[in-house]
């Protein structure tokens, strides 16, 4: 089984690389989006989507194990989309990615994001070829989930803890959520952001335009005194 | 790939079976509960431990990836349990569930909740040996989980739709998660409940009382007209 596993994942590393090297020709930020089931992936790109428009060119892939539903909500928020159905599997692999990059419009210069199949475990393993791990969190889902679903904290760049607009209807302990995942991840940032709402949203945005690199991002970052990468 | 899924899953049916055989020497009504992460299933365990402690003996299995806080917050609140920890796994098999019955004291005559790893997929394929398969889902994910992970609710005989505290905090359409359950799953049971407040909670030990076939359950059911089994 082990063995097994080592060849998967060294086959996922290969169409890993390949994915990376074709998003890097077309200057393609792409960033790999997993939470849990419900902690309103979807909802956070549609706003993305709709508050970004101007600025970069952007496309989604989507993973679910059925239906087409996430990727109309991304078509219908102006946004081109593939949907991928993974069946009885738990997560997106690179190979999966890169099909879907066949037939994608690719959005050079700007951004891809693959949203994964709702699952804290499964995708933690499964580098995509993406510039970016973002963990998606709800505050309703509580404090500990960092500790009990290490991996994926691990994996990840950016944690979003979303879902901010509900905090004054429950027990949720925002520090503590908050040290747990820096217990497991020390060099994650960390926003808190209502997709909902829009609150909070726009540091989201901010951590994206420097990870792309474009002037207008790095003239903004650098007036907050965030120094330019 | 498939024949190794074949084999997997045909080992997992004989220690099932083993499971199921000696549940039943012991008249143990074993109930495999699974959700995404942070949907409360811990919570719902807690508060039914606490409510149910004079009519049955309980225990309970817990998974993890990682941590036994849960297992901790059960012997808690009073009854025996045993963490598993699956590590890199997402779901608990049978052959795990008969390690940790070996350890664990059998709760003769009474209940063995069996708290599965957070995931709406990878739960779905195992049977662990139980009498029945839950599926916890909250308000807070949305009403579109049942299509889009419907393995687990064509799997569950009871749906809990749990965290019904916050409904009027969100834009979730009971009626349409609840349809969008029963066009997967027609003979699912459905209950909606709030394992932090208690409301609607009766429900559900009134269902677990229907299936233990105690007396006590069998007369309290009948007189709300529904046929003892």
């Amino acid at each position: 089984m082990i063995q097994l596993e080592r060849n998967i994942l060294g086959r996922n590393a290969e169409y890993a690389a390949a994915n990376r090297a074709r998003l890097g020709t077309a200057r393609v930020t792409a960033l790999n989006v997993m939470s849990s089931p419900g902690s309103g992936k979807t909802t956070l790109l549609v706003r993305a989507i709709t508050d970004l428009r101007g600025r970069y060119p952007i496309a989604v892939i989507e993973g679910d194990q059925q239906t087409s539903n996430d990727a109309e909500r991304i078509r219908a928020a102006g946004a081109p989309a593939i949907q991928i159905n993974t069946g009885k599997g738990c997560h997106l692999d690179a190979h999966m990615v890169g099909h879907a990059l066949d037939t994608l419009a690719m959005p050079a210069g700007g951004l891809l994001f693959i949203e994964n199949v709702g699952n804290l475990v499964c995708p933690a393993a499964f580098d995509l070829g993406e510039a970016h791990k973002i963990v998606v969190l709800s505050v309703t889902e509580g404090e500990d989930k960092p500790l009990k679903y290490p991996d994926i904290f691990a994996a990840a760049d950016l944690m979003l803890i979303n879902k901010a607009d509900l905090i004054p209807h429950l027990d949720v302990d925002l520090g503590r959520m908050i040290d747990y995942a820096r217990r497991i991840n020390p060099d994650m940032d960390v926003l808190v952001v209502s997709a909902r709402t829009g609150a909070g949203i726009a540091d989201f945005y901010d951590w994206i335009a420097h990870r792309t690199g474009s002037k207008n991002a790095t003239a903004r970052v650098a007036a907050q005194g965030i120094p330019p990468t």
